[in-house]
């Protein structure tokens, strides 16, 4: 039986072995959860990039640029990080290149995977569908914030694990845990993540809108996935 | 109000600014539990070292020794992990060196704490009215298991967490996570537990008995303290 397993936060993945797995990667509060509206909504590819001047130099070569840094859009970037910037009809048929404080850093550190997945509750079911199509170990790849645990990122993996549990045997305690969690609060899940705090650190944005959106499960049946530094959907 | 905090694992605690903190170092599987039991049973004193050579060079100066490295006890040392080794009554009154897996790890690596406390179930609410007598912040430190999260250190933090919260803000998502995951597997917490990663490696050296006695609360009123690189009761 293949196995799935959860790392936390970034700073953590060192103590993980990618090559030959999928890695999922989440970061709900929200690149992954704009990436899959993008591409769900239209968008044609999605690049990601770590540094906010790499963005910027890409959109003289056509690219819409996406940035963020510390919750908030960048100056002079086309696209900020809610999930509704997206939907702009200008976007449908574009590449978008982005870059985040924590989603971009969790895709770099994702190289030697052979399959790496974009995830959020936006497309959970899909990628519960997707990864079961290959007989691969699963790692799910939390972002977190700023090296830190986050709870919006751990309840996905840990309902990511609910769907796989009868398929795939967890591999670590963070898999308990995680799935744990989430079975606590999984009928709670907009109140619980609106008091812990990344989404207190959001708020102060005006971004409750986001949140709930952020948290609504299977809104898009798409998978986007990354090949040679490219998103785009499997 | 002073805050609590919860680091997971060793690898994540450069995250963490320890100055001017107190540091409670739990890892219940099991140096915490036997450092907890020993102080409680007599043993005058327990000096952490990082590695097995130094514990070795300890025995001439006058000190049993106590060392594992994954799951076992060490050839030629006095005691192995288990917390009933540590209630030989020829060791009450001495001093003890230790060297563990996890334990003494997270031990090196809280020295720039204003206090270092040994945290266990044994002992949780002894801890618990202890760092009420400061007006500092506190933070949790699991030493998990080789980096890695390990489950019963984070029902720890979140007992512990949960006996502090009306006292204490809780700083980061971490402490609501531990929170959580404690309230949802308190009442089942051995056959929890037993099922977790760590407790699975450890069956295979017959030490459910050990289990089932670190996960045992408050067994002892103690609070013991590092000072000078010695653990002592407070």
């Amino acid at each position: 039986m293949n196995t799935i397993d959860v790392c936390l936060s970034p700073d953590l993945i060192h103590k993980y072995n990618l090559s030959g797995k999928i890695v999922v990667i989440v970061d709900i509060l929200r690149a992954t959860s704009c990436i899959t509206t993008g591409l769900a909504v239209g968008v044609k590819s999605i690049v990601p990039v770590v540094s906010l001047e790499k963005c910027k130099e890409m959109k003289s070569e056509g690219f819409f640029i996406a940035g963020e840094r510390g919750g908030q859009k960048v100056d002079g970037f086309d696209i900020g990080n809610s999930p509704f910037s997206y939907m702009e009809p200008r976007f449908k048929g574009s590449n978008i290149a982005i870059t985040t404080t924590n989603g971009t850093v969790a895709i770099e550190k994702s190289a030697d995977a052979d399959l790496i997945i974009i995830g959020s509750f936006l497309n959970i079911s899909a990628v519960a569908m997707y990864v079961m199509k290959f007989n691969l170990d699963v790692i799910v790849f939390c972002a977190g914030w700023k090296g830190r645990v986050s709870i919006e990122d751990t309840l996905f993996a840990g309902a990511l694990a609910e769907k796989l549990e009868d398929s795939y045997e967890s591999a670590d305690d963070s898999v308990l845990l995680s799935k744990s969690l989430y079975q606590k609060e999984k009928n709670n899940l907009l109140q619980y993540v609106e008091n812990a705090g990344h989404a207190k650190r959001l708020r102060k944005f005006n971004v409750i809108k986001d949140i709930e959106f952020c948290l609504s499960m299977d809104t898009y049946n798409v998978v986007p996935v990354i090949k040679n530094g490219v998103i785009q959907l499997a």
